[in-house]
């Protein structure tokens, strides 16, 4: 739930003269994202979304988010468009904030994808590493390898507090991925936080992908593990091979993986389960109790930490080719 | 901020199947309301409302509240319709709570209201207890004076800790409220809580009243003494007459006031303003630290209760009348 900044209707109506929007008839606050403030604007033209960027999100990244947003939705992908402004800007300045005024995208997130689903993200992801090329600004991934130990140092002499043996684990675990993460796999954009919540949908076809905000430049089959951990998996912690087996011919229907992505594979979702672990026991340690804010459990992702380790080959994901079980 | 309870758009499709209201297109949390879960739905017929009531509002008030929206609408008042089902009941069960689907009103409320704005107020309040005449349900004001020692008793111990002396101050205010109360003056359904952000604008003209769940049966000059303590004050404290008259002389425009109610109007707005202050030093002592709940200061009331407790005469307010400096 994220309305952080409130801004007036007068401010507002000033700040939306510079846009070809029509008239403003409503603004909602909306409870979606987590770094910034939204609001769904009804205007005369019609619907669109208004993010004020707080001070978690880098001033200096906003234009490759938004430029980024540009370009995919020029190369055909289904994502919302930030709207230039009367001077060519995609970005202003509202109550004190960076803001962008982007297309209101209908469709609504799956709270219970299935495998169907799994298969569209995965065309979907694929289209946008495709559609990514060529786009010429660069941002690191903060959350990658080299960024895990930083995190983990904030959060590691309270682990045991979660779960006893936490601390020896996953410093092995870290250690391990340090040691043994892939080099020279494909690169491009990637989006870094492809959830559920993430994508919608209109029925049973996939209308859009939205939340740049962690978009960077890594591998791009690092995206695709985020993908498998974060759709592939049951509630109860077990595997959907149904639905791996879906995003992976998905994926592949549009961009076939190389032989080296295939095989990194396992030590990618297991990095990428780090990730998500790390930043979810940072949050759970660090929010005060009351908080009136859901914090997800970083025991969910410890439990795909050890499905990962226990991985042979990317056949065991439901990957359908000879390289797999090479 | 308040969405309480998440639905999942399976669940969502199938609650509306009941309503003619087209496809769901999309649903939004929206930042509104501190009672209840309220999403934004788009249709492929228009934009309405979904309620969600949770547990703090008693369900067996939710006739009164929905069948009030349904008359007032009925009569020409510009508020939320509630939508029927397909069974002509106006509300249903959705994640296991009450729930109901209402048209969406387009409009903004007013940051900082002038004093134009406060006539059209008055004039809607006035119109609002016109057409209210003839609602047969009802509901007692549980928030007048017969509630407000009750609410008092759970902070008064630690009044003193929000400001020295407070303690003395307030059960002196009270006490004196209890034993002079007046008694008699015209009754009916009053909204209760008519702050400018249940008053929505477009451009300058009012476009609708929401958030009916305070509603009650009550002195009619009480719910316009909430107004004139939530409208025609400035942000340092100070009364703005110039508000006053416009946010009286709109309401007489419409509902000329009786000479007990104009009497009255001091003592009620002591007692609308202590109202205000008991909740808020009740949410200020109870809400934890680090919640992310905006508090409310209750001091801003105590202010309200003292300038209501050195007014002589209604003209004080800006009342235009000869009774008024009787």
């Amino acid at each position: 739930m994220a309305v952080y900044t409130d801004i007036t209707e007068d401010d507002l109506i000033r700040f939306l003269a510079a846009y070809d929007v029509g008239a403003l008839t409503s603004y909602k606050g909306i409870a979606e994202g987590v770094e910034n403030s939204n609001f769904l604007l009804h205007t005369t033209k019609g619907s669109y979304i208004l993010t004020l960027y707080e001070k978690r999100v880098n001033a200096e990244d906003l234009p490759f988010f938004l430029g980024l947003m540009h370009h995919l939705a020029e190369r055909g992908l289904s994502c919302p468009l930030p709207l230039p402004r009367a001077d060519g800007k995609l970005l202003g300045t509202l109550s004190g904030r960076p803001a962008a005024v982007i297309t209101f995208l209908e469709g609504m997130w799956l709270r219970k994808p299935e495998a169907q689903h799994c298969r569209e993200v995965g065309r979907a992801l694929a289209s946008m590493h495709i559609a990514g090329e060529g786009f010429p600004l660069k941002r690191a991934n903060a959350l990658s390898v080299a960024g895990w130990r930083p995190l983990w140092q904030n959060s590691e002499a309270r682990a045991d507090e979660v779960q006893s043996g936490l601390k020896d684990e996953i410093a092995a675990e870290l250690a391990y991925l340090e040691d043994h993460w892939p080099k020279g796999l494909p690169e491009g954009v990637i989006h870094a936080d492809l959830f559920p919540d993430n994508v919608f949908f209109l029925g049973d076809r996939l209308s859009g992908l939205i939340d740049f905000y962690f978009a960077c430049n890594d591998f791009l089959a690092y995206d695709l593990a985020v993908c498998l951990n974060s759709w592939c998996f049951e509630k109860d912690g077990s595997y959907n091979i149904t639905k791996g087996m879906a995003l992976l011919s998905g994926y592949e229907s549009v961009r076939r993986l190389t032989a080296d992505e295939v095989a990194a594979l396992p030590l990618l979702a297991r990095g990428s389960a780090l990730r998500f672990f790390l930043t979810r026991l940072y949050d759970w340690l660090m929010t005060p109790a009351g908080a009136l804010v859901v914090k997800k459990d970083p025991l969910e992702y410890l439990t795909k930490i050890r499905f990962h380790r226990a991985i042979v080959s990317s056949a065991e994901y439901g990957l359908r080719r000879e390289e797999a079980s090479a």
